[in-house]
């Protein structure tokens, strides 16, 4: 894309009352757009890595055997009392209104109900079993205080999978399968490194719950990592007791703030029992179906990334996720000839199916390299006086390295 | 795609209280599932038909200019304030909640307002112009009926485009540019002989609307067809005098029944004066930005297919928006001979990215078909007695017609 073309330009300062630098980054550099607190729109820029982002969970959800839909926002009241999740006491992050035409209704802030309800109807044998379903879908939260900026937000996006299996055992095959789905995730976005399976409190059924967390110091979560066995307890099971259960010591444990992006729970059949999900087995004994539910914010995740990978003059998306895979920068100024080679250069690269943002505008050099990091692609090629037609300089965001590299080698993604 | 592995089946009946043809086909083929009235979501199937028109759909905007974002569907009172659009009194459709923080909050039916608004962050100047954005958005809106199916619902997807500009002549470009964009979208779902250019109702600052109608006898609109020219008048405006200044003949003209299937508008001016989004022209005066609007029902382009193109056997999709090319059907049974054939041919087609659903299930051949026709897609392979490993059955959907043909055949895409 020629930059020139981009209706979005950076800024020098983020709204005033923006107080958290993944909001603050994403705004100046034209990611998102504030509409208010807690609530962002995604810009171009924005939108290019929230899809790459979600193309890598659909791609790890659809390997694991999910199967893709979406359900609605609007939600029945009816069907959220059947599981006592319906009163503001016992849920007080509803969004309600009323219908023109008579009743009440609510606004999707979780979807564990209605697909398990709506699975009342292609669910009957065990035969029909396992089944995993998920959808990417906006959840809008009435939270009480948003200032995390697009961390924790009043609208976001989340992919949340839905696991229906027969019993503990046939759930335990998808949980650990999940699991694995979710470190490929978490490696593949520029996670990994610093994200850990971490043990939580579990519910009625099980002992634990598992969340997936970051290492970062705007977390508002404590855990405690064996960086060998890369796995973490949060503070709420923090006991003695647990860890002797898990197999950790203490003395090698290191403490950390850490940003949620993912959690999975064992609903084990409860929630089927109470909305009548049941299913016949091999026996034609009616069984609550046992479900397990897998959250990983899309836009937390994004959030995280331009939180814990940014710098002091912007932001450095991993190559998995940036929105382009090169900022081609000419500073041709008036020269047709380095123009033309600038020009050549980004027709080569698109044409060749790779992602190039071409900073193609008028602007200064000095001010160019500094929209180029603050918008943070991972590589950046300059066409300018010490480039040749074979010739091209290439600085990477992450390290500040350059090199010089040929047409072929820009061609061969590395 | 394995149908043994599809969660959703087929079903004889739609839910009683649904009572238009669309939802109904959408329902019992698993296409659809009904939350409530004018509320859907999509299922496997469904979404992928959705997903094909969103592509389609975006490949034009794109090559028109249109550059993509996302907006919100939590909205700001003060700012709807602004264009007196705020009161139940002048919008009807509103779903409005308030925030646990305090204040009142709308659900977006529409986004005229929020991204005018944020665009005033970025439009300063006549070099900024024109701008073209446009996004696929969840709208809600609080219909006092919803008795048609997925064609008007109270929830539904929607591509809504926005273009700004300086003045009437650049404006005119873009307008001209999107119905080319438009009657190429119905032409490639498929639509294309039986939607046209409607003269509607325009506003304050022009004469008349532009909609796009596709002809059907559930629509709600009646138009009057040039079938020559190609081109519509709504009856809202169909008088001796538009006629005359559009150049169309009274006797030439032929009455429909249709479906409103897009429109766009021009605002002018108006709209940018009410919220303050100011340019600077050439010679330094401050003008509001020139506003047009262009939206195109992702769903209601989905069940419109549905409603039109169906027979009594069950949908037919076309090729373009089709959720799978083939569907493979085999009446292998216990004979593992056609099983390995089956399963060989589905191997090499989806190795070569051609999308199949494969019929691997174990039910008789009269059900398998009768799902096959309820299902629609368009081109069905028969895998059976008459089949060799070189020659294949295959039935066109829409025409019933049965030929054979190769393997080469079948992955050429013919």
């Amino acid at each position: 894309m020629r930059q020139s073309q981009l209706f979005t330009k950076t800024r020098r300062e983020a709204p005033a009352d923006e107080v958290s630098k993944n909001a603050q980054l994403l705004i100046r550099a034209g990611f998102v757009y504030k509409e208010m607190a807690g609530v962002y729109a995604f810009l171009p820029l924005g939108l290019r890595v929230l899809e790459n982002i979600k193309n890598i969970v659909r791609e790890e959800m659809n390997a694991a055997g999910g199967q893709e839909l979406i359900m609605t926002a609007l939600q029945r009241k009816e069907l959220w009392e059947k599981t006592d999740r319906w009163s503001d006491e016992k849920v007080d992050v509803w969004f309600k209104s009323t219908l023109s035409a008579g009743g009440d209704v609510g606004f999707a802030w979780s979807h564990e109900e209605p697909i398990s309800d709506m699975m009342k109807g292609y669910l009957e044998s065990y035969r029909d079993l396992p089944v995993y379903v998920y959808q990417f879908q906006t959840k809008l939260r009435n939270e009480l205080r948003a200032k995390s900026g697009v961390l924790r937000g009043r609208e976001f996006v989340m992919k949340d999978l839905y696991s229906y299996t027969t019993d503990a055992a046939q759930h335990k095959e998808i949980y650990e399968a999940m699991i694995q789905a979710y470190q490929n995730v978490y490696r593949r976005i520029g996670l990994g490194d610093i994200t850990f399976l971490t043990f939580a409190s579990g519910g009625a059924f099980t002992q634990f719950s598992h969340e997936f967390q970051t290492v970062s110091d705007v977390g508002e979560d404590i855990i405690y990592i064996d960086t060998e066995k890369r796995i973490a307890v949060n503070k709420e099971v923090y006991t003695d007791e647990v860890l002797a259960h898990i197999g950790l010591e203490k003395e090698k444990l290191i403490e950390a703030k850490s940003i949620e992006v993912g959690n999975i729970f064992d609903f084990g059949g409860s929630k089927s029992e109470q909305l009548g999900l049941m299913f016949k087995d091999e026996t034609g004994a009616l069984k609550p179906v046992y479900l397990g539910s897998y959250g990983l914010g899309i836009t937390r995740v994004m959030a995280t990334i331009a939180e814990v990978m940014s710098d002091d003059k912007g932001l450095v998306w991993p190559e998995g996720v940036s929105p382009f895979r090169y900022h081609l920068v000419s500073l041709a100024g008036a020269d047709e000839t380095l123009r033309a080679r600038a020009d050549q250069l980004y027709d080569t690269l698109t044409e060749a199916g790779i992602s190039v943002l071409y900073d193609d505008r008028e602007q200064r050099a000095g001010e160019k390299f500094a929209d180029s990091d603050l918008i943070g692609i991972p590589f950046r090629i300059v066409v300018g006086k010490n480039s040749t037609d074979t010739s091209f300089e290439v600085v990477t965001r992450s390290s500040g390295e350059t090199r010089t590299m040929s047409k072929d080698e820009l061609l061969q993604h590395s």
